[in-house]
Formats: structure tokens, C-alpha cells, sequence
């Protein structure tokens, strides 16, 4: 794509073509030279979108939980846009019929975008194009955007965790089930769902959440613990008012810029790895690194001078 | 460390000084200028060792095992180095004091060259750090170099994965234990131990190998199985016997040259990605970054732009 035909795409997609805004996530997740000059035209309109992630174990609820809040946000005549990075999710169609049916009724809703991250690239990617089209959807005016990660696997769990507001969904019995990711998870929650909150063992598990809050430690916020449930609708007015306290919480000290620009500087980092890893791929590859390569079998130059005169071709 | 002070110290290594050689090998772990200057000196003399990878689970025998090849060994009159990259293993000082005492006798020995690599810095750096420890016993003509590493773990089985010849040591009923890291362990391997083999479930452990490797299909060379009672002595002639006859294999046939120079390449490669990582942490720190990730946060600049104004100042 050339660059006028990106930045069209972007003007577009801002006066609010929905067509134009799908191509534009579909060309910033392929990534290249379009796609960074597309969020670079992008970007200084950004910063207005709060997000929220969500995450927990497969069969938690998350979606059912998202799909009542985008109940919630369209109620109060809100946009909203939700990325589902969980492979599970009814959004990226792996779920039953019946909850893929009554996601139908938002996903035909113009106020509602809904994206599938799930099978974006391989999984290393999701950590840098999940931002990416986080950006999109927040240059183009999108005031929510949820992001629907499922809670097994670093990669996820860091998705969810740089939203602003991190909602963390378990279930009743939920500590003897993801015993290993339990400190993850806890430690990247801003509000806690407690969701299926109608079955037995609500009471224990709230008790656990609360010890493991305590033993953490004094902090500025201390999350919430809500009762859900989520096929009902209960609970849902409860989560909700938790994601606008924290984000007031926020809003109304230093923390908000200071997790932004950490983000950013997450980001950052994580292009520049990404790129010197992709120059580190091409460099020892092709037919001049396999003639490398043989040279160093035969002793004629050593591993670190090879890698040395792969890295600065000039100084051989 | 000088040039030509770093250069001394391979000449006397090389010429038999034990000190020298310690003193060479915790040169080389620590990285930097002038282990690359001394590996570019050994470089020229490295070949000549033959590696022998022992890995398995922790408490699977590894440790006993490699104490009846040293002895075996030195039987032979010949030289050998043991690199420990297992932190429960006694020659690491991680065991009980029984097994300590017994490998006090190789510890005395000037045949023997024994070297913990288990706290040798950070885990990822083990995969660096131990082919640069075997080039060093191998430049100073030591003929047999073990590298014993506990098989949990991608790093540690990838090290032991990267030796001549590969020994796999398993217990009778091991499939349960270590059921998630079977098949990486099976992969590796070119004789396969089963330790302990005086234990109910022997009959079983052998016939359940002899299943996977028959499912694994035709390849050049099938792992014998071979069992032992390594804490009497018993089987240590056939595990010697079957290092033996696969390094004649090896040496016999094309792979040998094929396999050494397929590590060589992965050695490089991971030299490149090592520097550019180093690049990467070191262009993404200081007061410059945090300037520039401030002008992110306030829109001056897109987080691409930034990390290519990092990656490329005189583009900018």
C-alpha cells in the first residue's frame, strides 16, 4: 500500500467508515512500512480511549461478562470496541451456539466493534500487535475498548495487564484449578470478579481473595472483589461502578500518566527487540552465512569474530 | 585483562597449568573482550574432544552414572573434564554428603578437571556459556568432556542436547514423573539409560522406550537401551560400550561433520542475537530514553518513529 493510500485509509476510518477501519487493523497487525506509517498518522489522536481488560481461566465467564458490559456501555449511548485475544472466546467463534447467538445481537450493532486477535500471527506477535490495534480503534474515537485475553499463558495475561483498568474473572473452587498462574494474575488485578457467585464454595474463595489481598500488602488501590453472575445479568451494575472507581481513582492522581508512559516504554523497547531481532534473523541466513558458517568449521575464523563480522561487515 | 595477558594465560593452560585453566574458564563465563580475545586464541586447537550429554530428571542417577565413566575413563588412561550444569548434582556441592565423599576421589585427581557451571550467571546464559567452558577443556586437549545437566528445563536440555553423544537417564517408572518433557528428552537422545534398573517396572520403563522409539520411525541411528545399577557398578561396560559405538557411527558417516557444524551455526547465531539483545537493552535505558518515551507520552513522536530514531540516530 502506498502512503496516500494509508493515509486515506486513515481519514476514512476516522469520519467513521467501518470498512476503512477493518482494513486499517488488518494492515496494522500485517506490520511493515505502511503499517507504521498509517500509525503514525494515527497516533496523535490517541490517548482519549479507556481500556479495560479482562481475563481469567477458559470457562470463567469473561464473555459473558464482556457481553453485559457492552450491554452496560451501549446503555449509556457510549461506542465500544473489543478485542478478543482468547482462542475460546465466542467473539472469535469458539464457542457454543448459544452464546455466539446472543453475541450476534452487539456484533450487528454499529456502536459495538469486535475483532478477533486470536489468530493474528503467532502468539509472540499478539504482544505488539494487540497495542497497535488498541490504537486504531482509540485514534478513530472509541471511548472503550475491552480487551478479552484468556488468563493462561505469560503472553496473555501481559495483554490484559496494560490496560487500564484489569479485570481479573474467577470462579468459586477457581485457587485448586490455576494454582500456578494465581500470583499473575492477582498481581495484575485491578478489579476482581467473582463471577458464578450462585455456585458453593463463593464464600471460601472470597475469603481466599481477600487473605491474598491482605498478605500483599499495603498499595494505593486495593481491588475490589465482585459477585457476579454473569448469565443472569447479577452483578453486572456492581463490576461496572468497580471499573469507573478505579478509573476516577486514576484519573484524579499521578498513577494514570505514570502507567501510560510505563506502557509506552514497554512499547518502545519491545519495537526496538523486535527489530534487531529481525536484522539478527536475516543476518544468519542465505548463502554468505552458510559460507560463514563452513569457515568456522574449519577453524579459519572463531564463533565471535564470525558473529562480529556479521554484525559489522565494515570492521572484517 | 590485557591482550597479552589473556594470551599468557592460554599458553600456560594450554601447557598444563591447572590454576591457568580455572582461571581461563571463569575469563571465558564472564564474557567481554578478552574472552573473545581467548577464544579466538583456543579456537584454532578445539575438535579434538569428544562431548558426552548426560541429562535426565533430578534424582535419576546422572551424577552416579557419570562417576562410573570417570572411572572408566581414567582406566583408559585418558583425561576428562565434567561440567556440572546441574545444581542438585554432588559436583556442583548440591547433594548428600555420601555421594560428595565418592567423587572427592576424581576431585583429587589431575586427570579429572571438574567445573560447576550451575551458578555460572543467569539461566540464559548457560546456553552461551557452556559450549565456550567445553572449547576451552577441548583446546587444551582434554579428549573427553561430560556436561552433566538436570533435563527439566528447555536451556538445560538443550545443552545437553548439543553434545557428540547424548545419554538420556531414566528410572523404571519414570513415564509418569516426567510425562511433559518425554518427548524433547527422547529426541535428544542417542543411548538411552534406564538407572536403577534393579526396581519393579523395569520390564515395563524398557518396553514403553522400545514402543516410542519404534513410533519415532527409521532413522540412521536407533538409541540403544541400556541398563544399570550405576550405585554397584553394574551396566557401566554396556553404557560405555554404546558411547562408543555411536561416536564410531558418527565418525563413520557424515553426520558427525553435519552435526558440529549445525551447532557452530546455532553458536553463532546466538552470538548475533546476544549482541543485538545487548544493543537493544543498552539503546533502551538512560536519560536519552526516558526524554524520548516522555515525547511519546506527549505525542511529539509515535512509538515506531521512536525506536527507529534509537535504531538509527542519523536518520532522524
Amino acid at each position: 500500500m502506498t502512503v496516500a493510500a494509508s493515509a486515506a485509509l486513515v481519514d476514512r476510518a476516522r469520519a467513521g467508515d467501518r470498512v476503512a477501519l477493518a482494513r486499517l487493523l488488518s494492515l496494522v497487525e500485517a506490520g511493515g512500512p505502511a503499517a507504521v506509517e498509517a500509525l503514525a498518522r494515527l497516533y496523535p489522536h490517541t490517548g482519549g480511549a479507556w481500556t479495560v481488560g479482562i481475563t481469567g481461566a477458559p470457562g470463567a465467564g469473561k464473555s459473558t461478562l464482556t457481553d453485559r458490559l457492552l450491554t452496560r456501555i451501549r446503555g449509556q449511548g457510549d461506542e465500544v470496541g473489543v478485542l478478543a485475544v482468547d482462542p475460546t472466546s465466542p467473539f472469535t467463534g469458539g464457542a457454543i451456539l448459544g452464546d455466539r447467538v446472543r453475541m450476534q445481537g452487539h456484533a450487528t450493532d454499529p456502536g459495538v466493534f469486535i475483532r478477533s486477535m486470536a489468530s493474528r500471527g503467532h502468539l509472540g506477535g499478539l504482544a505488539l500487535a494487540t497495542p497497535q490495534a488498541v490504537r486504531v480503534l482509540d485514534a478513530i474515537g472509541t471511548p472503550w475498548i475491552i480487551i478479552e485475553t484468556v488468563g493462561v499463558g505469560q503472553v496473555e495475561v501481559e495483554v490484559a495487564g496494560a490496560a487500564d483498568t484489569t479485570v481479573v474473572v474467577v470462579n468459586p473452587g477457581w485457587g485448586d484449578a490455576v494454582q500456578a498462574n494465581k500470583a499473575g494474575l492477582l498481581e495484575i488485578a485491578d478489579v476482581l470478579v467473582v463471577n458464578k457467585a450462585d455456585r458453593p464454595g463463593r464464600d471460601e474463595t472470597i475469603r481466599d481473595l481477600d487473605n491474598m489481598l491482605a498478605m500483599s500488602g499495603a498499595r494505593d488501590w486495593t481491588p475490589p472483589v465482585v459477585q457476579t453472575v454473569a448469565t443472569e445479568g447479577r452483578g453486572t451494575d456492581d463490576l461496572w461502578a468497580a471499573i469507573a472507581a478505579h478509573r476516577e481513582h486514576l484519573e484524579h492522581g499521578d498513577e494514570l500518566v505514570a502507567r501510560r508512559e510505563a506502557r509506552l516504554r514497554d512499547e518502545v523497547r519491545a519495537i526496538v527487540t523486535d527489530r534487531l531481532g529481525q536484522r539478527a534473523a536475516a543476518l544468519c541466513d542465505g548463502p554468505a552465512f552458510d559460507a560463514l558458517v563452513a569457515r568456522v568449521a574449519a577453524r579459519d575464523v572463531d564463533p565471535h569474530a564470525a558473529a562480529a563480522s556479521l554484525l559489522d561487515p565494515s570492521g572484517a
